[in-house]
């Protein structure tokens, strides 16, 4: 049945809401997709459950074409499992926890690895029972800080997770691969742009893991890229390669230098240029000073333990990489508190003299990869006013490791030794990681292999943002004048807007129109029929672009001379064709045949 | 795609699960549809939520129908409107509560007027937006007190809620007949015995109500119904009508007498025939005395209010009568301190001299209307060892109305008129009612009319219990030997069973029965293959009488001569058909054909 619009629960809002960040939220809200019911939770009005149930058909086709089995587990879930994994402290403020009436405690599942490994483990026993993937297409919690960027950061959440069970590595390997393309293909159909990059399993733990981001400049993330396309990568999950040793023979020994007044980097490499000039007469940069950085990881049972780190003068720590690299734990700054509880770090001098888990501060001191074993550096020498030059790493100072965790810039070389690497923005669509044993360890999910032992299942999880691909796609296809959907996933096929002022007066307009839906819809297309009565052509064509359903089919003034009006949302382009070859025009260009070559 | 038992995850049980009281509920664990995930909070595995989805398709096919639009609400909900309407208050422990990480406060939505109600205040302003009937299909969350029954009274389950907004009465009226008309067609097509009873609207507020029942020996409900059928109602629902007035013109003056230890109405009759012998000679029965029970009223915000009900002697105060009566307050026993705090009432000898707003005690004192005006009762006198014989309603003493709270009998006269009522069992499936103005009031939803006046748009409200649905189901149709699904929400249409031992040795069997799969599919039909290698012909017959899809196709050693073997789950009848013909004839069967007479 066509959706007419002279009864649809629909009202397009011809100002801004107050609340909306992002353009495609605007819209949205504006064109009565969606309502916001509270931070971060949404209402589905009938056009967007449409455009929402079309990503999920689409997701749910890609899931069942690689024989992954759909369930559905429960949202309210008991504590237990998550106490197991140590996740319902690991998540901290991030989900929702509730108690039942006799004081049980339950949470809102944020992801549901868990479930899913119980109820594996529940029913399956043997090596012969895999491999196995199944899938659910659910609401999910997640108490996020800031609710924001509407859909794309909701507190409840349309999402489709999906896990695989294999005994053996190359198993996992497998699924992962075939969890990849069906994701290639959702993603293609879904109709934007979007970039496959590596990325940090995070909290999940796990080894391999990929993100399938739309390219967008409102996304949240921040990935890079080369120009030969032969690196992506989340920038939280970008790998420094170490660089290799490098030959310190020439340098003199290390030598405690006054530079008094340098706490800063700026300070400190005016100073040496002023009083200590190189022998081979270059100037001193910030990039020959080692920078010592102190930070405080607070672990979830509240624990704090400092980490320094030790990166080029000319790099900054990036926060994002460090809190992906020590996750669980969060990082917090090394306080005044934490320096007077410290009395061998001299603020402003740290230098690796007293850093290290063997030296006098017991503090870990961990290297950014591109520093190299037998490069010499300029560094604190903890002692106020004074910095220490020709250090040697190797020499006269070591580490506890290294780190990935100095900022990525633009023009850096790939890690693949292709060209280099390019920054941009996008929004996370798809996440797919192998998680390996650690929660099929945790919960004891075993099966007999084939000689008869009991082996640890090694897992994959995978996840897509189902709602929140609606909101990426609004958001990469809308243009100044209003929503832009692709085919796939547009509310309706077609928008057909008779133009008369009422059925009295205009009595043949809306019969034609009338007839042009009924036909449409007897050829199996989705019709969005705006039937109103005293509705000015010029609203109903603003709402229409406002809609932005892909082709506009215009009833009017000009069925007089015989002709009806098509158009294409996105081109703008309009073209005039006879009324009795309509039907069969409209059905061409929806199925994306050349007009009138196909029926 | 086939589900092929060798690859689903399935595991059918040997035994009841040790949780499960219902013997569908059994069942539907033992045969692999759902796993218990926390009291009253279920998993469902690839079997069952194929049926999940039928009920489902089936429900929004007959909501689309009556032009009513699907939207979906969230159901993590913002405490405030619940607040407005006091339901916050009145849900009591019936609601999941929870606060974000700010502290503050929300609900997982128990139903959704609310938020139904905001959204169209939100929207629409005229008398020209409506009717409107909006409907969704989500998970709602109640946290019983006693989770048991499986789905049957789950604390996560799925429903469908719809609510129509109109501004007159008539309007409402209609809309709640389409809606009644969809539910008939609903549970017309799910395939069991159901009845529409007269219902209270309970918490709700609101007038005309009435439920879809499943008739069935564990429901929790109790109706009544007449044999002509002309009458049904939910025993809370039951309206006894008003006696009428009677002559009391012979009956004597009010007299108290003697009636020492008689605090029981069997202690009180014996003593009547013993010592006070009626002028007529008919023996005293319980029938002729008036017991006055007292109850405490619990208001939602903890206030305690007695309440004194007038019944007949041989009848008890039914609770569940009384609780829809009263509600949303609550029931409790009035106590010994109770007592103690209202010193006119004397224990067991409890008369209507004292009770009544306007009398002593300031009771509020309501009668069953079986208790004519002018009738004559012994009853107590308030004081330890009386009774006052002769007590003429209207003239010796008097009540402040009236209550539904005595119990109904098997055998009562029909409230129509027409024969006697029978009591048997159902459990609720759906439920209608007309909400009228209640929550617009609430929430100040209007809209201007068409004399530009701003009125209070009166409200219906209409649940299917799809999850519900599901148990009730297969709590209505199962056999001896397992779950017997009815066509309309069977997982498959089909169970094919190959018994042979595995491919190697039995290599016809399995091609020929791949075959059949396939061809069945080709055809529409859903098909479950049991192609398991090295499981027993017996444990395959088990499992498919047990999983219950309503014909199974058995492809074995008869293959040899030509035949296959097509058996009817709910008859057990057998027959062998040749291989040729067996697909054109399995589909006939499906499709609900004489056999051989299509395709």
């Amino acid at each position: 049945m066509a959706m007419r619009m002279s009864s649809l629960f629909l009202r397009t809002l011809r100002d801004d809401p107050a609340d909306a960040e992002l353009p495609g939220h605007r819209l949205l809200v504006r064109a009565g997709y969606i309502r916001r019911a509270a931070p971060g939770i949404y209402t589905w009005l009938p056009l967007g459950l449409k455009v929402l149930r079309k990503v999920e058909r689409i997701v749910r086709e890609e899931m069942d074409a690689i024989g992954a089995q759909e369930l559905t587990f429960p949202a309210l879930l008991p504590r237990e499992p998550y106490e197991t994994t140590n996740r319902w402290t690991e998540y901290g403020d991030n989900i929702f926890r509730l108690k039942d009436r006799k004081g049980v405690d339950y949470l809102l599942g944020p992801t549901h690895e868990e479930m899913f490994t119980l109820a594996v483990k529940d029913m399956y026993g043997s090596y012969k029972d895999l491999p196995l993937s199944i899938y659910q297409i659910q609401n999910k919690y997640r108490d996020e800080a800031r609710p924001r960027a509407g859909l794309l950061r909701g507190r409840e959440f349309l999402m489709k997770d999906s896990y695989s069970f294999d005994v053996s590595d190359e198993g996992l390997q497998a699924s992962y691969d075939a969890h990849r393309a069906a994701y290639v293909r959702i993603f293609d159909r879904l109709g934007f742009e979007y970039v496959i990059v590596a990325a940090m399993s995070g909290a999940m733990g796990g080894s391999a893991s990929e993100e399938f981001l739309a390219v967008s400049a409102i996304g949240e993330d921040t990935f890079v890229r080369n120009d030969a396309g032969t690196y992506a990568a989340n920038v939280e999950a970008v790998v420094v390669p170490q660089a290799g040793p490098v030959d310190a023979s020439g340098v003199p020994a290390a030598h405690v230098e006054d530079t008094p007044d340098t706490p800063t980097i700026d300070t400190l490499v005016a100073s040496l240029n002023a009083n200590h000039p190189r022998p081979d007469g270059r100037e001193w940069t910030a990039a020959d000073t080692l920078k010592n950085v102190v930070v405080v990881l607070v672990q979830p049972d509240g624990a704090r333990v400092p980490l320094a780190i030790g990166v080029p003068g000319d790099r900054e720590v990036d926060p994002k990489r460090l809190e992906a690299q020590v996750a669980p734990a969060e990082v917090a700054a090394f306080e005044e508190k934490d320096f007077a509880a410290n009395p061998s770090l001299v603020k402003g001098y740290i230098g690796p003299g007293v850093l290290g888990e063997d030296k006098e501060s017991r503090i870990r001191y961990v290297l950014d990869p591109s520093i190299a074993e037998g490069s010499a550096w300029v560094t604190g020498a903890d002692e106020h006013g004074k910095h220490v030059l020709d250090l040697v790493l190797g020499r006269d100072f070591t580490a506890d490791g290294t780190i990935q965790a100095a900022e990525v810039r633009d023009g850096d070389p790939s890690p693949d030794g292709n060209g280099v690497l390019h920054t941009a923005r996008g929004i996370e669509m798809g996440h797919i990681f192998q998680l390996g044993r650690k929660f099929a360890e945790a919960l004891d999910l075993k099966v007999l292999d084939e000689f008869g032992k009991l082996v640890t299942v090694t897992m994959g999880s995978y996840g897509v943002g189902v709602s929140r691909a609606v909101a990426a796609v609004a958001e990469g296809t809308l243009d100044e004048i209003g929503l832009c959907w692709p085919r796939a996933v547009t509310p309706a096929d077609v928008h057909v807007v008779a133009t008369g002022k009422n059925r009295d007066r205009d009595g043949d307009v809306f019969a034609k129109a009338d007839e042009i839906t009924a036909a449409l819809e007897a050829q199996g297309l989705d019709v969005l029929y705006d039937d109103r009565e005293k509705v000015s052509p010029g609203v109903k064509f603003k709402d229409s672009e406002l809609i932005g359903i892909p082709t506009i089919v215009v009833v009017g003034k000009s069925l007089e001379n015989g002709v009806i009006e098509i158009k294409d949302r996105r081109s703008g382009e309009r073209r005039e064709v006879a009324v009795e070859s309509a039907v069969d025009e409209i059905v061409d260009e929806v199925r994306g045949r050349v007009a009138g070559a196909g029926a």
